[in-house]
């Protein structure tokens, strides 16, 4: 039987806590898991910081992967398959582009990201058209089948329908992390009947539309996106350990610039502190890692890396209050930001602003910066709606965006009056201000 | 008010998939959880190689060591509290021992120990009692605090109660590992009503007991402890991942006493290879560091070593077959031993036995070798009998000692006929008997 | 002990699928739950006629009433004991108030207190003050402990704390019926965490409030309330079923004023008929009796009774289209009702218009029809804000009413062609002029 | 398209929430549940009195059905679909077996069965080639399909196969009850890997098979079977009222053969009574007509009968002791017999021995009174092995017969001292020494 046609003697299948089970029938996808780059993932965690807020959540890549994967598999098998408006011929890409949709994911990636202005995206591409296992396993389907994946995930590729399988506003991926993160997190929000949505997707001309009897299930999810972004993603505790962490980042790269003598000197960031990466030194990237270095860096000499260092190792974290960008507080900021300095805590590092925001469902508005497609039910006379016109709960938040903004600070420094006692008086006086 | 009774202003409250939530509100409790010594168990996982076999089961020590807590809270405070058989002044002392009890372990503990004799309930007492900041925070308690917590975990201590939460046939330790264990995993075993039998926990002068109407469910718990068991902790796969990780360390040893020149120097082992390992060294291990080192050993010139660091990172395990230490198969053993030499593959790192021993549940026989405590049951009348006698189910198999024996190679290697094709076919066709 | 403190020498436990155990040590509850009254309440289906449409909801108010016991009686033992907002004596009456609130449920009480103008909280109140085993039980805490668990159930009661926890706009009553129609019905809407919105409920001076840090999972609740009221209480099928009892409930009535010869004679029933009803009459109402003379009523003369009566046996339900209460459609109804009795199908019993309205919160409205209190937050400083003030999602929805309405007719009687088949013609082309 | 392969326009979904959906795509299977036999069976408990003792297991029987043809349905057309062993014309056949297997169940089936000496399977197979809605839905397929259906039913059909999924030791019957009860009972037993084992189910020549790497899940399966047997199905309490329901028949049929003036004449129970009864009669009986008139002979003059049908209806129930037919307790039996009836208690009422029994597992013996076929696992090499031969677990509890006797009394009728005080001291002296 050729390549992509071929089945294992018998199916393999995974335990996942998530959707009990995970089947792999098709031995392309059972190669592509055995692969280094994709074992890699298990080295990566799903949520970066968040185990921090909620030690549950210490699940890597790998997991949501495999998941991202087996929801388009039951789509495509149990739902799409024989319908004459799916094409069976793009089942297999489907597959693997839902399972390598993040494959170009590093180690803490958000903050890696905006650091280092990387990006995933473009790294899952070079994974996939790079001299890699990866691409050995799909080059063996055909030769343009690697850069028809990456097409998927660029979301490029003409056929919509398997587009949207893996990036829409209800997406596989999406479906998978938010029941994941609900799962590991332990929080009671997350769920929504999948089973239900899978069930009543149906493949249309250029998109994936959702039958009418789901818009309940479907108001669900969008809830459940709601509150997961609320409660646990943009979670102030995760981000005052994404501020340490980020500030790692931009000190141990200062201090390289710097020529600063390392005791341990940091060779796999090398090539990133230069933005000149390649794969190979991206795919050395790992959490272990990372972690090795920032233990090894707690013994450093430079006492803002050392100290930021034994923040993220031993959960020693900033603590925050609300900040709201009006003037009255920018003004209250440059003042704090000048009483940093002459307390001498250096405010680049120990005063920070972080700020998260989120659009929890969007209509289409075309021409705008972050176009989104948006989801639509399929009526029972064959008529195609926008959600938000059905749903009054939906058309209530749709296209409201939520900004929140806090300003961290460690106040274990400002609570040790051992120096400059008035001044750091005076710093926590003007912080409780906003409490 | 003194610090062994002081409560926190407002009670913390942790989100723990497997409980719910984990309830703190002693000030003790919440200084021990800051300590580095606590905060390492996030980089330690509960399953060792476990995640290569059940990819959920990516948890850490740390939230083991909150549940455990959390269950001897739950017993001290809402089954126990004000019974006249209980001593109250015992509560923060079992709270302590139940978060503490598993401090001592590094990573793949498992392995470590077997190969380099380290013990790591002796790391327990040292961290407990040595210079850190667990130690501290204990000794405020009271001078000969720490010494008593660590003899709760040594099961010395004189009230047997106290010993018997945390370690006993039925303890806070089983019943949080089997429910975790199951529930990362995915596995439908591990499903007992905890809620109950610590209903129906009662202090006796000597231990706890359990009333008799809880028998059901603590049936339940030992045919959860049997399935995990077999199931997931003893699953073949793990202990291929296993095998490989044991190798890795004595070749590492081997290499490090030979002078052989590391590429990447094995700085974290120095003291472990020479079974000289101080408190502060082995708290600097991780998996983290385990793992940097094994990525970087890929890449050593030695051919054993960064075989088997590419085969764990990679996941690229060994085949096995059953086997029986009858003479037929140990004659056989030999042979292929004497083949796989022929081959080129060094039999001392690729050819290996592992075995697996579990006593689902014992009653008590004096001065046997790993004397249990057998688990007793309150009677109606006041009477207190051993479980096995009245559960004919525990009955069947009380005692019951079941042996599992694999030999464990790289079929990969065996498949690959570049060279000594005859050889290879005689190992594999011998092997192919065991099947 | 005196009786209002009596506690039961060994605490009672029963296994609530939903709470997992409701928990009884006060002799009085106990007492409570013996009554034949109370038992009564095992043979009334929580959901009246849902499980027609929801095949597992034919759970009664008697396990719906035990579980809003259980959750007032946690949040008095184990949230609010020892606060000094609270007082302590009004324990035991909130959880009489909690445990009786249903008492005077009918079968089928939407149904016949529609038909017959009957009011469920004028029976509760009968049954608590008259000559009842559950009046001669509460009648020994106190002479006046009667009249003040009807005071609760009306919102009388001058402590508005107790009144809050039994009907407030987030009450144990609400609770325990989402988690429980949800759990029988199947369906994924009801969840969201009641164990946190427990323990953060606080009593203050007037009212129960919520801690701000709980408002999510209030906004969960209020969700989970709304997609209840839509999915499964308002269900289209399920009130097919209540139009055809109701219709049975008429009919028989009528027949019975016109001295119709029954075959079974409806003796349960005469003292409704007139309106004149017993609390000695009403208790003796359940589902089985009703059920017996519908069965029997299948074989009447009359052709309405018998229909009507076999189709809710039987489960053959009236279809229904859409119907919006404009002119037009008002004009086209009347012309229905013209042909219905054409066709010989009497409309009054065939063709049934169906109103299901809710608003799914509401703030403070005082003076309006349905004053409803609104759920208020707890904020950090101390101050005291409502709801929709603080959430965007609560805000959205807030104080909108939705309506439904529906058109319900036999189509069976109108696919059948045996006589009058022009005129059947005609009235199905007009309904689906509704479509 | 013929009837027997017709299928829905648009598929059916049942939601349930033991196995969530519930799926209807044949035209026959719709037409089934249609029918009034098997609407009948929303009236008639699936655990009779069990209730009373856990109040959640108030589901009917109507439940149960469309879960085993849900659990049939999955099998054949997701697991045997397409393969050579299973013959797709059977398909149909063991659907409609697996719905309608429980058909003639009647209301409380075991007291009812024991006392007129009725016969649940003789009546399906009447109601099934009777004069019914069912039959004729049936004959559609095919003149011989009701035989076939019932051939099934009792186990005579040639093809075992479909035989075995519906009764076996590991059939879709007893998966489904174990499970729903476990669920309506709120208990925690009842829990097993049904995934697993229904995907690893195959046909061969004569039987149903299970792969051997599902072992583990069917010991879970077997163990949830012997708990739910102790725990909940053969509960004391269940059997109190048990024993309650079996003697109001046993005296209504006494009363009636005495010509008693019945207020309300047992008119639904005279064919029972006079042990000719037809398919019409059997059919009108349900739960709603028994309680109907156990509520209204509350009040008939017979002491015996009345206070019987008020504890049923009141759950005012029996209390027990142990009781071992040794020869010295079965002497206190006759002691107690005597005493009864001196203290005017009739004996025959009111002391009642009630047995149960249950055999876990067994593998086959033949020409034993029940023959029961083993449960056999499909090896890795083809071989077949019966399942006590491969599980340590099941070997050591197959075939064990586990019996409980037990004495029931009305304590409060002994408690009341108003006559025959000495008598009643010394009834309750003995009782006591079997305590």
């Amino acid at each position: 039987m050729a390549y992509p046609n071929e089945k294992l003697s018998e199916e393999k299948v995974f335990k996942d806590p998530v959707h009990r089970y995970i089947h792999v029938r098709d031995k392309v996808i059972w190669d592509l898991i055995g692969t280094k780059e994709f074992q890699r993932l298990r080295r990566i965690r799903q949520l970066g910081t968040t185990f921090l807020t909620f030690h549950g959540a210490e699940h890597s890549r790998f997991n949501h992967s495999l998941g991202v994967y087996e929801i388009v598999r039951r789509i495509v098998d149990d739902v799409f398959q024989g319908r004459p408006e799916w094409d069976e011929d793009e089942r297999l890409l489907s597959l693997c582009a839902a399972l390598l949709h993040d494959l170009g994911h590093g180690p803490f990636s958000h903050s890696f990201e905006k650091v280092f202005h990387l990006d995933h995206e473009a790294f899952t591409q070079a994974i996939i058209l790079g001299n890699t296992e990866i691409n050995r396993v799909l080059s063996q389907i055909g030769s343009d089948f690697p850069k028809k994946v990456t097409e998927v995930i660029a979301k490029t590729y003409p056929n919509k329908q398997v587009v949207s399988l893996i990036s829409s506003q209800i997406d596989a991926d999406r479906m998978d992390y938010l029941q994941r993160d609900a799962f590991y997190t332990g929080v009671s929000y997350g769920h929504f009947d999948m089973e239900r949505i899978l069930r009543l997707m149906r493949p249309r001309e250029d998109q994936v539309v959702i039958k009418y009897s789901g818009m309940h299930a479907v108001e669900d999810y969008i809830m459940s996106r709601y509150q997961m972004y609320w409660q646990v993603y943009f979670h102030p505790v995760t981000r005052s350990a994404e501020v340490i962490l980020t500030k790692i980042l931009h000190r141990a790269k200062a201090l390289y610039e710097d020529g600063y003598p390392f005791k341990c000197k940091p060779k796999h960031f090398y090539s990133i502190f230069s933005e000149k990466v390649t794969i190979e030194d991206y795919l050395k990237l790992d959490e272990s890692i990372i972690l090795f270095y920032f233990q090894e860096w707690q013994d450093e000499d430079d006492p803002i890396l050392s100290d930021l260092c034994k923040r993220f190792i031993n959960r020693i974290l900033f603590k925050y209050v609300e900040f709201h960008p009006t003037n009255e507080q920018l003004m209250r900021l440059m003042e704090l930001t000048s009483l940093f300095k002459k307390a001498g805590i250096d405010p680049d590092y120990y005063l920070v602003v972080d700020s998260s925001s989120d659009l929890p469902y969007d209509f289409y508005r075309p021409g705008e910066e972050e176009e989104r497609l948006p989801i639509h039910l399929l009526m029972q006379n064959g008529e195609i709606r926008e959600l938000s016109r059905e749903s009054e709960i939906v058309d209530a938040i749709s296209g409201k965006r939520r900004t929140d903004h806090k300003l961290y600070f460690p106040l274990d420094l400002l609570n040790d009056f051992s120096s400059k006692r008035n001044i750091k008086k005076k710093i926590i006086s003007l912080l409780q201000l906003h409490k």
